[in-house]
Formats: structure tokens, C-alpha cells, sequence
């Protein structure tokens, strides 16, 4: 990991879990000159000259530090980017760079889907990114939704193209084309594939992570021989997306079918996982469309069946990008910075050694050490920050930034004792604190493996419990206004028209976001007509 | 994995592996109606008349085959391709398709390497691809070398962009761009990052896996305090990536370093693996660069020393890509097809039911499914081939030419007597046959894994004495020349010019490859001038 010396933020310098066990000396270092961390346990107590360069270019975050949540989510949001380098600006409006401790987070994604994508049967291959223009323009709905977004290349090798190449906003215009070469009989089918790849939209409102111009993703694309397949298929997708955000990103998503009016550009059917972020505002965190035979029909995808007749093959799509990564930071992070669940957490355990005379550094950094072998040894992901550079108190900011889950401390005293001392990033102060803990391997990691499940399911309880609080129950417009207004997420019966829906948008600022798989018992009326209606839909604003 | 029901070449259907075990029928029932394989082992003999159109849209690739590598190699490479499934041409001039077969081996040398860059100190990363072409103007001898190749997106959301950008040939210049914000002083180096992307190179004559208009790779990028470091990082890549070639795709690469008229277009010093490939042609399959402070000090990367001195950081790149692919065709295949090393086959292990009456059907099925099960869980990628549509030599046929290492055969006797026949891919014929292992796992497995190693280490042998066997040493250009016209590879002392080293390439179509690492001893004489030299060069002809 690649970790230039940032100074995070000083929100939680005073926080009980620092003052309890060293209180006077950090008190008085840092009534004397913050907001500069320059208070060092160790024997090295003075910042070397050269520091001084590194610490002055990095004067302006350190300063600044993460804008609490509480104060200015989106000013929040992109400070914990920042600070935590999880991702920058790429030089070309609109992109991105994703740095090493934000990629490791969409690695850990990509290690849980790549391996339930083989488990369902699916082979990862590779399609090439420049499409022809012309085939964007096969499928009419298509065209319509992905043609304000294209980049296209029209000069290569110092040329001007004859025909312009789309660089793809997403696959299925040429999956379709290959498809075509490679079914011919029912005997073909189900063709099942994903990629991982980096897509192109020109996006006019850019985030980092949430709508970024180029972004990263898997798009599977499967070609069935009966409706019902693909329907199957489609929902397969979505379930594993939900499983997926329940158990390992603990955001508790809302599964469901997006409105005719939401439905990706060429999708018979689209369902959806939506999240709500921290500021309640509804992220689309993955879909699962169920394309029916829109682009075979368009392309010409068929095969010959059982009873030897040509047919259209029935097809699906779904993915999910780099965008999760935007909704893990916003469904956890709290006014210090990033809260990582454990699952994907690139590191899961920081173990900060802490000594004041230097006749106690060997000895804590050796018990240190072994004690990070032993977690590494374990399979917990674990780092062991031992530079001199900076001060424990720096180290417990700096982490407790980035998200990290647990923080172990090690000081002479645990050395005597042997044992440890183990901090949640999730419970803050004295409750989130463990003293003599055994350093004794198996004892150690049984109990840092019992934290790591405890903190994954009490962030994805707490996610549930803030979600459910802020979806409230509406049967009329006036009521869906009001909760909308109140910034919450409104539910509520709906059979009215796309003309209706639009109008809610207008009015409101909000969205359906889905038909939730979920449904209430009992009759319902829609909450704009008075009609009968057969489904609740959720209404939200979203990014 | 998706495999549609092509006919593979016919060339082994002959061979004593099939016709020893099952001589008369298979012999009559192919002098019947050969080529195309409607002869069953299993009591569905008839081919059911839906059949028919699948084997009618394969007829072209039925009858053809592969053509033996013996007779036109380039034909070979381009039906081994297609017949195994590895890619396909994309719909844009110069574009590949990796299908799941090729895609797999591909996975399989990403999965190697990005263990061992982790362990060497890396993060992975990801930098937007699309690129001001500003940038690529920053380093005079980048331009010069890439700007001929470039594919540029002129529009963007429907719009004639101000800059034209370069869709990445190759990322330095981005890279140096973001550097400059994250290198301040020696504390943020060394900076050690990797990213997995594609790239677009414009490139005039392609052939797939060796030179496509769009390919996938890595690409490392560091940046370091001095010049020794630079150094040495770009040694340990280059040794990363010979490690990978003996050891996981059994090819014996000669390791070395560029003239300067082949280094890269930016580097200070360019080293390379190349490869000998079946038809004598040299592959370079790896590069490491060490660029020194060209990158550097173009984009003004600089960062504060210990002394407190700003100075310009010292720069590597290297990068594998989907190349490699088409190296470990061209260098395992026969005239049969592919010949896959275990360590990167998708498929170590096929396993071929034999039955002819429907009583033995189940028995072995379940026999063939018990191996299957302990090979798996024993770590060994296996496949049962189960299929009633395809009879037992075709199936043979199939995964030879798909280049499975391994081959297991159960029918009604082994069952019986409780074993398995097991067959190398890489030796014909009876010598590749082994009667009568047990099918009891830990027999089984221990034997099966042994194979494998055996057959791992066999292809590199055989590897390294065709190219052994193909270089010849040179002390004159006579002697160059005439290896060279003999398809061979030459290797002699060196000091001449630029200038001499093009007109080698003019007259007789050979290249520096590399300077090799290994260097014979004694007083050298250039064989172009008489003058002293250092040392010996490879010439051959590349692709």
C-alpha cells in the first residue's frame, strides 16, 4: 500500500479512546500547538528537519481535514475521498484515478462476484471497446438513452475513420454481433459471459465514484432459448447483487423492478438494488435487466430449437461498477471519515505500537510484529504501522480515517502483561474498547475474528435501522410531498401513468426507484389516481 | 464454460490411442462416412435430425480442420485460434474477441502475476485511459514513437471536444501527471502501482493475441529516489516475468536487454523476454523499462531528497500482455492443435466416459463423476465431457486439439477393475498411455498431479532444445546472414553502429533482439566491424 503522509483529519483528537490511557501529555501537546501533530509517544520526540517539507505540502489538508459529515455531507463525502486516497481527479473533466486503498476496495468486490458469476455458470471473456456507430443505432431505444453520452473516436492512426467508433458506454449492440456468429442451434444456449471492463459515458454532472465519464464495471450478457429462462436468469443476477450488499457490503439494499419510465434504454425489464446513503438520498447500486428479444430482434440473434424452428434467443444483462464503491463510503462513514465493513475492508486490523522511552521500542515493536505474523497467519488482513514518523495519536486519527475496523495498541505495559488492546472504528470511546486481550495466537485471533463478524453485522444493522426509520408509508400525494420534503424515501400504492410519474419528479425532485420485490399484504390504492393498485412503489431522491 | 459444438481437425483420428482400444468399430463406421463424426460409442447412435443444422453451420470448420502446423503455420495459429475457441475477430478492423477458452489462459497469467507484484511491493491502481494529447506531445521520443498509432476521441457528448484526447497507448504520461500530486518529498517514494487496463494501438497489420488494434495487459509504474533503485526494480521485473515464463507457461524466453534502436520510445533502457516460437520467428512476450528522469522531467515530477534538495524522481514501466497468449500457442502447439502447460491449461483434466450398451451407461457415468469429484477437490482442474451427442473419439479429438494436458478414459472394464486410463496430450500414441490407475483418490490424485508435473516440465525441456537447436553462433555477417536466411536465430558480438544494426535489418529481415543476460566468456569481436565488443546480440526475425 502506497500511503504518502496525509494528515487526517483532528475531529476525533479528543475523543475518550485517546485521552483515557494518555491524557496529559497529548492534552498539553496539543494545547500547545494545533493543529499541527508534532506530540510524539516515541523517543524521537522531534519532527526531523526534512519533515518539514512533506508536512508543508501537505499543509492544506491538514488544515482542512474531513469536513463532518454531520455539517456537509457532500463537502464530507469528498474530503474522506481525498484524505482517505481512496480516489483523484484524472486530468480529462469528469474522470477519475482510482488510487490503491479505493482499488483494493473494488478488488474485494470483484473477488466475492467474479466467484458466484463462475459459480452460476458464467465464463468471463472480452469483448473489444469500439463498436461502430452503427451499431448503437440498431436498437431504437437504445440509440435514444446512449446517444447524448457517446465518445467517439473518429481519427486512428493519424486518419480520419470512414465510419466513427463508439468508445462502448456498455456492451450489448456488440455482444449481440458476436452472439449472432456463435449460436446456432438451441444446443448453444444458455450462452452465459461477463466482463470486466472500463465503460465511457459523457456524464455533464460528474462524482467521484457515484457518475464518473469513464468507470469501471462487469456486465454480464447471457442468451437463453425461452423467455422464462432468461426471466430467471435476470432475477438469479439481482439476488446475487442483493446477497452481495447484505452480507458483504452490509448496506441493507432494496431489491425490485424499475418503473417503465426507469427501465434501461432496451430492457424489457430492469431490477434493481437501491441503496440509501447516508443522506438518505437513494443510490441505484446495481441492475439486472431482462433485455427479451429487443436486441435479437435488432441483430438478429437465433437459433434454431428443439422442434427445429428459427427463433430469437431471449437475453439478459447486468452489472454492477465502481459506483458501489461511492456507496459504501456514504452508507458507513461517519464526521471522523470512512467506516469499512470488515468483508471489504483492504485492511481489516492496524496494529499501532506505542512506546514513550526508547528502552521500551524494541520490545513493543518485536511483540508487535509477531502479533501481526500470527493475524497475518490467520488470514486477517492486517497492517502493522510502525514509522517512526508519526505519533500514535497521528496513527489512531490517520486510520480511524480511513475506516480500518479494528485498531490493536500495543504499549510496554500489554508487553508485561501480554496482551493487547483492541479498538472498534465503529464504537467510539471507552465501549468500543478491549483491554488484555491474550497476545496468545489462538486466543487473539478467535477474538479478532469474533470482533471482525460483530462489527460486519452491526453496520449492516445499524444501516437497516437507519433505513427503515427514514422510508415512511404514504397513501396520497400530499403525503408522498411531505415525506419527500422531509428528505426521507416515500412508499406507497401506484398504478398511475409514466405522464404521472414524470409529473412526481417535476414537482418533488424524487424518483420510483422500484417496485420493491417486498410487497404489503392487503388492498391498495394508488396514492395519485385512487385507482386499485397492485404494487407499493418507493419514491426517493437519488444521485 | 461455453462450448458450441465445432468438429475439431481429424488429423488424430487414426492415431493408435483411439484405434487400439476400439479398433473396429470406430475404423468401419469412419471408412463408412467420414469426415463427419456421426459414429457412437453409446447406444444413441443416431444423430436426432436437429443435429443436422448445428453440424450444417459447422460444416465449414468440420471439414477443414486445423491445418497441420508442419505445413503452414501462420493457417495453424489461425485455426488453433478458432477451432479451440480462443478469439474471434471483433466487428472493427484489427479487433479481437478473447472467448472464455482464451480468456481463461489469460486469467491464468494475471493470477500468477498479480501475487507476485503484491510480494514485490506493488498496488494495483486504475488511470483513466483517455488522455489530453497534450500530454503525449510532453516527451519528445514518446510522440515520435507512438503518435503514428494513436485513436482519438474527437467528440464527446455530441459535441467537438477543444482537445482531441488519445484513447492510452500505454500510460506514462498520465501516470507522470498524477505523480507530480502525490510525490513530495522521499517519504512518498518509492511509488510502486500497477494497473490491469486495455490499450489502443493503431496498428496496420494485426494478427490475434500478437498484435491487436485493442489488447488487455499490465502495466507497472514506478517512480523512485535514484537511479540505482530505478535499476533494480526493473531487473526484478524482468526476472518476475522470466520466472513466469519458465516455470507457469514452460517457455524458455532469453532474457536481456534492447539495442537502443528497439528501446522504448521514452526508456533509458528497454529489457525484454523474447521467445522462440515454432516457426523459428522471436516473440517479445515482456518489457521492463527503466526510463530513467525522461518521464520526469518532462512532466516535472520532482521531490524533496534527504538533504532537502528538489530533484527529479527515477522511473520504471513494464507490462505483459494478452500476447503472452499467442506465445504459449506458437510455442506448445502441433500439427494436432494446442498443447497448453498444466499450470496455465483451464482444463488440466478431461474425462472421457467410454460406453457402448446402455447397462454400462450408468456405471461409468458414475465412476467418471466420483473421479471428477476427488480430482477437484484435490485442486486439479477437471472436466467430465458427458454429453451423449458426441462420441468418445470425437471427444478425443476435440480436447486434444483444445490442448487439455490430461485425458482420463472410463468404460465398463475399468470399472470393473476399479481403475482409469490415462493419456498425455503431449505424447502420441502408445508411450502416452498409462493402463489400470487406481481410481482411488489418493492414488489417483498423487498420480494425476505427478503428470502434470512431468508433462510442465517436458514441454519447457522440449521448448528449450527446439530453441537451443535454432541459434546459432555467429563471428561474422556471413555467417549472420546465412542463419538467418535458415529461419534460425543468430548470436554473435557486437559494437557497431545504429546504422550497421538497420541495414542488418534491411537485408535480412533480423532484429537486435536483446543483448542477452547471459553473456559467453572470452575476447569478443564484433561481427559486423572487427572492433572489439562487449558483448554477444541475438538477431532473428520477429513477429
Amino acid at each position: 500500500m502506497v500511503v504518502s503522509m496525509r494528515l487526517p483529519s483532528l475531529s476525533s483528537l479528543f475523543s475518550p479512546s485517546i485521552t483515557r490511557r494518555y491524557p496529559s501529555v497529548l492534552r498539553r501537546r496539543h494545547h500547545l500547538r494545533p493543529p499541527v501533530f508534532t506530540a510524539s509517544f516515541s523517543a524521537q520526540s522531534t519532527v526531523p528537519a526534512t519533515d518539514v517539507d512533506s508536512q508543508k505540502s501537505n499543509q492544506k489538508v491538514q488544515e482542512r481535514g474531513v469536513t463532518p459529515r454531520s455539517q456537509d455531507f457532500n463537502a464530507w463525502y469528498l474530503d474522506v475521498i481525498e484524505n482517505a486516497e481512496l480516489a483523484d481527479y484524472g486530468p480529462v473533466r469528469g474522470t477519475m484515478v482510482i488510487r490503491p486503498y479505493g482499488y483494493a476496495i473494488w478488488e474485494a468486490i470483484q473477488d466475492y462476484l467474479n466467484v458466484k458469476f463462475k459459480e452460476t455458470g458464467h465464463s468471463n471473456m472480452y469483448f473489444p471497446q469500439l463498436i461502430p456507430y452503427s451499431f448503437i443505432e440498431k436498437e431504437a431505444s437504445h440509440v435514444e438513452g446512449f446517444s447524448p453520452e457517446l465518445a467517439l473516436v473518429t481519427i486512428g492512426g493519424g486518419k480520419e475513420l470512414e465510419e466513427k467508433l463508439v468508445v462502448r458506454p456498455t456492451s450489448e449492440t456488440i455482444v449481440n454481433h458476436m452472439f449472432t456468429q456463435w449460436i446456432h442451434s438451441y444446443r448453444d444456449l444458455p450462452l452465459m459471459v461477463n466482463q470486466w471492463a472500463n465503460v465511457t459515458r459523457w456524464e455533464m454532472r460528474t462524482k467521484p465514484f457515484v457518475r464518473t465519464l469513464e468507470f469501471l464495471w462487469q456486465e454480464g450478457h447471457t442468451a437463453h432459448a425461452t423467455p422464462e429462462e432468461a426471466e430467471k436468469e435476470a432475477i438469479q443476477m439481482i439476488d446475487v447483487y442483493t446477497k452481495f450488499a447484505y452480507e458483504q457490503a452490509a448496506i441493507p439494499v432494496i431489491a425490485g423492478r424499475k418503473s417503465k419510465v426507469e427501465t434501461f434504454a432496451g430492457a424489457v425489464r430492469t431490477y434493481t438494488i437501491e441503496a440509501m446513503m447516508g443522506d438518505r438520498k437513494a443510490l441505484q447500486a446495481g441492475t439486472s435487466h431482462n433485455l427479451g428479444q429487443n436486441f435479437s430482434r435488432a441483430f438478429g440473434t437465433l437459433f434454431t430449437d428443439e422442434s427445429g424452428q428459427r427463433q430469437h434467443v431471449w437475453q439478459t444483462s447486468w452489472a454492477v461498477s465502481t459506483r458501489f464503491v461511492g456507496g459504501i463510503i456514504m452508507t458507513h462513514g461517519d464526521d471522523t471519515g470512512l467506516m469499512l465493513p470488515p468483508k471489504i475492508a483492504p485492511i481489516q486490523v492496524v496494529i499501532v505500537p506505542i512506546w514513550k522511552k526508547e528502552d521500551d521500542r524494541a520490545g513493543v515493536l518485536s511483540a508487535a510484529s509477531s502479533v501481526k505474523d500470527s493475524l497475518q497467519t490467520a488470514g486477517i488482513k492486517v497492517k502493522l504501522d510502525d514509522t517512526d514518523q508519526r505519533t500514535p495519536g497521528w496513527k489512531f486519527n490517520f486510520w480511524e480515517m480511513k475506516g480500518v475496523p479494528l485498531r490493536i495498541e500495543i504499549g510496554p505495559r500489554d508487553v508485561s502483561s501480554q496482551s493487547v488492546v483492541v479498538c472498534r472504528r465503529d464504537v467510539p470511546g471507552k465501549q468500543g474498547k478491549v483491554f488484555g486481550i491474550s497476545m496468545e495466537p489462538s486466543i487473539l485471533e478467535s477474538f479478532i475474528k469474533d470482533k471482525l463478524d460483530e462489527i460486519q453485522s452491526s453496520l449492516l444493522g445499524q444501516a437497516k435501522s437507519f433505513r427503515d426509520s427514514n422510508i415512511v408509508d404514504v397513501g396520497s400525494y400530499d403525503e408522498l410531498k411531505a415525506a419527500i420534503s422531509q428528505g426521507k424515501w416515500a412508499r406507497g400504492p401506484w398504478s398511475a401513468s409514466d405522464r404521472e410519474e414524470l409529473k412526481v419528479k417535476e414537482e418533488t425532485g424524487a424518483t420510483i426507484r422500484c417496485f420493491p420485490f417486498e410487497q404489503p399484504h392487503g388492498i391498495k390504492t394508488c396514492l395519485m389516481t385512487g385507482n386499485p393498485a397492485e404494487e407499493v412503489a418507493i419514491f426517493a431522491k437519488s444521485y
